[in-house]
């Protein structure tokens, strides 16, 4: 008798606490990010709405230079170390999925637009590797080979429309797209002779052109990605002429490209300056004077803002430029060593990684005033996973 | 002693029992979306990942014209019905959490930048009234006062930058701005004037323009919200100047605005023809024929094909133009009714219903071949959760 009316309680209790434990474990997935820290291998996972951390993950190994990317249903995170590590996050759940070292020394990675690839971009060996996303099993190595079976680093991955990958070789000067629409072997188009060592590249917001940073040369080298046919051409061409070039200490990043006002603001090599071009001629439309060599310079979701930060050993300030009036409204000191920031996907906050002070700030960009700080050892990259929803990230 | 046995295997299975509910009920949300049914006054979630449904929820009311915003996690949806109804619905339980009528007839509404505040424009008592996106308690009351103490019909509901809300007032044809960004008391302003009838409006993807169209007159009305001291300027004036309109059977739709390559494509009203306007200077590009008079002319997010529905009695027919070449590349006749599209966010895929087919169409946008159908009972509007990080839908 009293067995039974145990068993009832169980069946009660049992079927009570399944169905709670899921309410209470049920959360949205559009608010959430991954902070890196890098000194220690870690990352945590925050959320946006009330700024607060969620998960410590540890084991992720060299996340110096780290980069995610996002599932297309943004549960799980893909982080890119720089030893070749491909870390599969589960950002709802605060734990690792999977983990493969799949090069010697990588350098960022992309989603392929239906979710399904996963590229990462090597040094080490020279090329791209793709997996599948959901195994993490290799589908695709794509060796950078160039001139006499040498073997170029690969630099400026990023995807685009149609399931294709696009990247550039630094030691070769080329541009390659990589096609896998049809198949899990892609189809390869090579452009020669784009340019002297493309450092990085970037894809326009709307995913038509493809514009690659030039480290040996005076300029930077476009596709556009509706007429592959014309090839690619060089623009802003000797926008330092004449003037000796500053030294760079810390290339700059053109993933973080701004789009604004049908501009596009991207930091100078060699100059204390971002340059403006217009998308529409790819001509210089304005120069504006900044405080260091810019490291990212990065638009407000809705363009009236680029925050701007810099290399050492000026990387100390973060400075804000008003697009309407293209003049600097406000320059920051948040201490040493600001690695990276990023934005609501609606613009009303950035995120600061300041890496000396163990801190990531967050600024109202409205009023320009800090909101909050949270606490992270040694932070530098921040993806929010709204990413999921954009191309060429 | 076979009690206390009980109670072990009790503890033990409840423990297993919570933590694998948790485990399995936990998904990402940025896959999902919602289906309105009209005729039903019910929605189904779905995913686009596998392209299944997930949920069928009823009791939403009256549905037609019904529209719907997202919380910026993610996690909920807010559906605007045509009987002033605002129900919020978990997305990923499947379930209302609340529901208000909170009008009498209403078209639409908005969600603020901060994701707090949820905006619903009113026919019927005419203006917009403000609810906390929490609770749905009414945090503001914004009677569209005109002339002497009249009402206007309220349109072209939108969030923009800065907590701000912007709507047109369709019987006095003026444009106002609610600022909620310093508390829930907004500060408004009102530009008067506009032109005759504003039956709708956008605001362009970089939330800097937001434009009115008009019914009442033959072209529409542009207000700079960088420069709102400038006024409301008319653009595309007459542009049906000395030919006869035609017969107007549906509205067209501005809130499924396309921009693409700098331009706007916009649904032409009274004419058969889709209107391309630069968004540098405002000026007519061009003009493209197409089957009827349209009702949505919806751009794939990396801008390259502008897909357009039409009007009773030509809503049989789908469009596709090619931004490149700016010519019709594709016609389909998928059944009667064809009522609304969306893209996935990255655009690899389109979702159409077919409301007198009782189906929605999945087509893939790289081969325009459909992949699939999910079966809908008189589906209308199709809403993605990743409205939620886009500013202005």
């Amino acid at each position: 008798m009293i067995v039974k009316y145990i068993i009832r309680i169980f069946i009660f209790t049992t079927t009570l606490i399944a169905s709670s434990a899921s309410f209470a474990d049920m959360r949205g997935s559009g608010d959430l990010g991954i902070i890196i820290e890098r000194a220690s291998g870690s990352i945590q996972i925050i959320e946006t709405t009330n700024r607060t951390k969620l998960f410590n993950i540890d084991g992720l190994g060299d996340l110096s230079h780290a980069s995610v990317v996002f599932s297309r249903d943004q549960r799980y995170g893909f982080v890119f170390g720089r030893d070749g590590g491909l870390t599969k996050v589960d950002v709802l759940a605060g734990k690792i999925v999977k983990r493969v070292v799949q090069g010697g020394n990588a350098i960022g990675g992309a989603i392929s637009q239906d979710g399904k690839l996963v590229a990462v971009s090597n040094y080490e060996p020279g090329g791209v590797r793709v997996f599948d996303s959901q195994t993490l099993e290799m589908v695709a190595d794509i060796p950078a080979k160039y001139g006499n079976g040498l073997l170029s680093k690969t630099v400026g991955l990023v995807d685009a429309p149609g399931n294709k990958f696009i990247f550039s070789l630094y030691d070769a000067g080329e541009t390659w797209i990589a096609d896998f629409s049809a198949s899990n072997t892609p189809k390869i188009t090579k452009f020669k002779d784009i340019g002297d060592q493309p450092y990085d590249g970037l894809i326009t917001p709307d995913a038509r052109y493809y514009v690659a940073g030039l480290f040996g040369e005076d300029g930077l080298a476009m596709l556009d990605l509706w007429h592959p046919e014309k090839g690619v051409k060089r623009i802003l061409d000797g926008y330092g002429r004449g003037e000796e070039p500053l030294p760079v200490y810390k290339m700059p990043h053109l993933e973080g490209w701004a789009a604004a006002g049908g501009n596009l603001f991207l930091p100078a090599i060699g100059r204390h300056e971002v340059l403006v071009v217009s998308a529409s001629n790819w001509k210089e439309v304005a120069r504006i004077p900044v405080h260091g060599q810019p490291v990212f310079a990065m638009a407000r979701p809705d363009g009236r803002q680029i925050w701007v930060n810099f290399a050492h050993p000026k990387n100390d300030v973060l400075q804000v430029i008003d697009v309407d009036s293209m003049s600097i409204i406000k320059t920051f000191k948040p201490g040493r060593a600001i690695l990276h920031m990023e934005f609501t996907p609606r613009g009303e906050q950035i995120w600061v990684s300041v890496r000396d002070r163990n801190v990531v700030e967050v600024y109202d960009t409205e009023t320009l005033k800090k909101i909050t700080e949270l606490p992270a050892n040694t932070p530098s990259g921040i993806f929010l996973t709204a990413r999921a929803s954009r191309m060429g990230l």
